[in-house]
């Protein structure tokens, strides 16, 4: 059997060429691969042209619209796109968490205040146990966050676009029941895929049913959630609050609201810090190198015609 | 077999009436019960003399100190008193892990952010997963405590009294070796009992062993962290921060410097607010009084040597 080459772009990165080694590869220049490891994020700089004996590409990141929008994907047709997906499920998930409970402990009340109001906050405390949380898109993030869930004694209702059953939800709904969900749950978890299909999915309508003790977590993409909707339910206070990692706009500009509402928690999309990224992208590269180089089918293998 | 009377005091409380007869007892006035299950918090307010009949009293809360320090259980030597320890575990469990996550995932320095800095929160996010945690007390808050650092990658090294391996942490060290724990673990949560010998468990030279961004959590009693010491930790950025949801002294008096370090998260004893507390207490109560009746061990026992 003849040694799989795999290349690494747009620069040399000792823990991904070890990756390649441990999936069982080698490591060689563009022209002699069959597979390509690409770490950089911005599409403008990866090669315009791809020799024939490429097969794969893998991309550095989970979300891979910036990807299609710039047409690479679409270019090269005869090639096996694999994204990031599920590499930082974990810590995006744990991000997740983070922003979930802090809400309902009411860390942002807390961290404001300077004097000991134990009375005002004990009726601002509230528990995840017993809670239902909906989770909207349970791929890799969904997924790693329901045991975290479960381990605070939450239940979880997830929504995939199957409805096919998710292992540790205590029910699965299918995309086009979204809307079901809202009125049955006690806070909501966005990590679906943005697509046409999926802007704007929490809008007025949606936020309308949630509890004023309700939290929405995004940490998937901005424009899943309506912010002038979402801005307005903060500032009723007709829901608890929100955990944002992903805003629209994207930066979130100075000055907006969302940056001084007492009931919001922006993260700057920073779930998936580099420190924690790399090391995961590498475990990440030796697996599909593995499969690659062993035929078997590739882990988040990109859909040219769904766009993610 | 005669009925099984308990008593409530100070007050009626349907919940508690309720979890009485679900443990399988008769309510009944004090006088003529052989149980006593007293919800009120004050010390000041329970019965000077007890009769005779009663040889069991269960007390409202986890803590105990101030039934000892008014010396009321001393006062009834031949009575079994047991406290509500493990009745809030869970709650308290959650509070901690909240304020554990919000330290590591920077949330103090976002919710202070009112513009989109995401180079400088890449260097500050963190992450749990492959962190060791040292929990020091591990009764049932710490226990609690563990399958929930599990659902995020973390390990746990517990410290008990005895040093017997807790389920769930990858190590047991025994109280006498507490202070080996503070340079093996990323960061460190108190869940001890408050007693004199673990008054300033946490001092200058424990926190000296800890990392620049390890946090420190204490859901126990104020008095186990020296709160000068943990003070110039945090001015000094030598720890990463601190979680407190009890202080030393307490209340936490205006102007005092925890009050406004940025890398300082207070909640005013509130882990355990009376909405989530009511209900937990209640199914302790049917618990222990089901055990009373059938003539079972009580569960959380108060030890009148101990002091807890």
């Amino acid at each position: 059997m003849p040694v799989t080459a795999v290349a690494l772009g747009p620069k040399p990165d000792p823990l991904l060429a070890d990756a390649i080694a441990r999936g069982g590869a080698a490591s060689a220049p563009l022209e002699e691969a069959q597979g390509l490891v690409w770490a950089g994020d911005d599409p403008a700089h990866f090669p315009a042209v791809l020799p024939d004996s490429i097969r794969w590409v893998q991309l550095p990141s989970a979300g891979v619209e910036h990807w299609f929008a710039a047409r690479v994907v679409q270019r090269h047709p005869d090639v096996v796109w694999t994204s990031a997906a599920g590499a930082f499920a974990a810590t995006v998930a744990e991000h997740a968490f983070a922003l979930l409970l802090a809400g309902v402990r009411a860390l942002p009340g807390h961290l404001a205040a300077t004097t000991w109001r134990q009375r005002e906050f004990f009726d601002r405390v509230g528990t995840l146990r017993g809670s239902r949380v909906a989770i909207i898109g349970a791929g890799g993030i969904g997924r790693a966050l329901i045991p975290m869930l479960a381990s605070v004694g939450a239940t979880v209702i997830a929504v995939n676009r199957s409805g096919r059953p998710v292992a540790g939800a205590a029910e699965t709904l299918s995309a086009d029941r979204v809307d079901e969900v809202f009125s049955r749950v006690d806070h909501v978890v966005v990590a679906a895929p943005a697509t046409s299909e999926t802007r704007h999915l929490i809008g007025r309508a949606q936020l309308a049913q949630l509890g004023s003790r309700s939290w929405v977590i995004n940490v998937a993409r901005g424009p899943l959630v309506d912010t002038e909707a979402l801005v307005d339910a903060l500032r009723d206070n007709a829901i608890g609050g929100a955990g944002l990692d992903v805003t629209d706009p994207e930066p979130l500009p100075d000055g907006h609201p969302l940056w001084t509402l007492p009931n919001a928690i922006i993260t700057p999309h920073d779930s998936n810090p580099p420190s924690v990224r790399t090391a995961a992208f590498a475990e990440h590269v030796a697996e599909n190198v593995r499969r690659f180089v062993a035929g078997e089918a590739l882990t988040a293998r990109i859909d040219p015609l769904a766009g993610y």
